[in-house]
This record gives structure tokens, sequence and C-alpha cells, in this order.
């Protein structure tokens, strides 16, 4: 078991991991995840919604963190530039937390529905940064075929990343970035 | 309302599609999706499992047609391409239901939870794509790119036929993958 996080939150999300690892995903309740974390349903039900909401919660913050870095981009920047960039930017992020990542990966691959709640969670990325294309000036089809385009590469650099021993995932970014270019460029 | 088909499935899709435009989605049981079709409920269910596997069933055609294109498509294509023609070559397809496609649109774009469906049943035929050119000897993380990337130009080529007045869906296609390459080649 990993070290105890301080806070509340962090309490509850690492005694949901555990046992999720520990009883299996479908097992566990939130009064046991409370019961584990020292504190009460109460204070769970203050932070997530359900269970399931443990492991897909860091889906809002990427996407804050994406959408955010994609407003900041200068203008001048065309649109699967400024996209490349707002991915990039949540690299570090990953970085600190590779062990957790696989755990919660573990979990998903086992669980179709889960599944099915992370391709929804990156569709819901993916059309944020569409959003943030068109603010940007960026018509259609451009928009929808950059972020889209960018958030493959994300789930790509992500599922390379996650099984991989303990990599950078900025720099396998740059491999799947770099290999898209040249599947698109070799093609036609 | 549209002719109306012989064979009892197309009975009861064009029984199910009228009545969700004229009374909603929502408010349709299975019962008068039946009764509407001149058959009985036991009929509706040995073709459809529910009421939403009306607007889904396309999903499954759509994916076998790619899939044995793919599988088709001589080795010495590379994956980008491959995918290409195994996207393509549904666009006919798209061009006998144009007036379908839209009514079925209206409805999805009413009901957050089809648009998950929707977008399951995407990453689906994504998946298998991407299982297609493991096939054909592409590795990771190339097979996934590819077949998104694929995916992504589908949909950005579905959004802008379906909102056309009568487009043809393998001009849209062309149109599409041309602004993919260009977005991606003038990105970096």
């Amino acid at each position: 078991m990993s070290r105890w996080p301080s806070n509340p939150r962090g309490r509850l999300e690492q005694a949901a991991m555990d046992l999720f690892v520990e009883r299996g995903y479908d097992q566990t309740t939130v009064a046991e995840i409370a019961e584990r974390a020292g504190l009460t349903e109460r204070t769970f039900f203050r932070h997530f919604s359900d269970k399931r909401e443990v492991l897909f919660q860091g889906g809002e913050l990427l996407q804050e963190a994406m959408v955010q870095t994609l407003a900041g981009t200068p203008p001048e920047v065309g649109p699967f530039d400024a996209v490349r960039a707002a991915i990039t930017c949540v690299a570090t992020f990953f970085d600190e937390r590779h062990d957790r990542s696989q755990l919660r990966q573990g979990i998903i691959d086992a669980h179709p529905e889960l599944q099915e709640r992370e391709v929804a969670k990156m569709a819901k990325i993916a059309g944020a940064l569409a959003e943030g294309l068109r603010a940007r000036g960026v018509g259609e089809p451009d928009a929808r075929l950059a972020a889209d385009a960018g958030i493959a590469v994300f789930r790509a650099s992500f599922a390379q990343w996650v099984r991989s021993e303990a990599g950078e995932m900025g720099k396998t970014m740059g491999e799947c970035f770099a290999a898209l270019e040249n599947l698109v460029e070799s093609g036609h």
C-alpha cells in the first residue's frame, strides 16, 4: 500500500484503488471505501457521485488543463500544433502517477462498461478541444479532425506508456505524434 | 411517410423511425413499433434486442464491410491507405439513405445516452480496424493510430454529409482525408 494522503479526497481515492485491487471493483462498496479511508459515506458523496467516478475524476482535470493551454496558445499557431500543445501539456501529470495508472488500467480492462465510460470521456475531451479550436476561428471539418486526431495520439500514447516500465509520457507523445505524421504523409 | 419495406426487419425499422419522429424516441414503446409494422413484439425481439438497437444496427454492417475491405487490400498497401480504402468502401451505403440518416441524427443529437452509444460503436469499429491492421503485420502505435485517425475522418465526413442537402459521402470523405493530411503536414 502506498503512502496515505492527508486530504479527504486523496484518502478516499487511495482507499478505493486499494480495495478495487484487493477485492475487485464489483465487490467494493462505497461504505467499505469510506471505512478504509476513516471517513463517512457522506464525505465520500461530497467528493464523488459514485465509486466509478473515483476512476474518472482525472478526466475533468485533463480536459481543463488541455482547454486552457489551447486557449493560451498564440493565434498564429495552426490548429494541429495548437492541439499538440494542449495534449503535450498534461504529460507530466501522468509521469507522477505511473503505478496508479497501471492499477487503474487493469481495472478498466476487466470491465467493458468502464471501457465505454473511458471512451465517452475521451470523446468529451475531443469535443472540448474542437470547441476551443472553433473559438480560435477554425472551421469544419478541421476543428473536429484536428481534435479527434490529437485525442487519437493521446490514447495511443497512453496505451504505450501505461504498458511500459516507467516511461516518460512526453517522450511517448512525441513519438506518437511523429508516427501519425509518418502514417498520414506516406499514405498518399 | 416513406415507402413501406416488405421484409419484417425493414418494416420494423421503418415503423420505429416514423414513431421516433412523430412521438419522440422516449415516448415510443416496442409494442407500438410492432403494432405500426403490423407484426408482433415477439417478431421485434427476434430482430432487435431493444428499441435503441434499431438505431445502431447499421454499425455492425459498417464494421463488417470495413474489416472485409481491409483484409482484402493488397499487403503492399500502407496502413493508412488500407484504412482509407476500408472507410471509403462504405460511402455508397450512406448515399442511399441520406433522409433516414438525417432523421436518425436528429434523434441521437437530442439524447446524450444515444450519443454515448454512438461513440462506443465508433470505438468498436476503430478497434476492429486496428485488429485488422495487426493481422497485416502493423505494429503499435501505428495500428491503433491509423485506425483511430481513419475513424476520425469517418466521423468528420459523416457530420459534414448528414448536414448537407444531399451530398455524396465519397466526395466528402475525400475532402476530409485531404483536410487531415493538410492539418498534420502543416502542423510541424
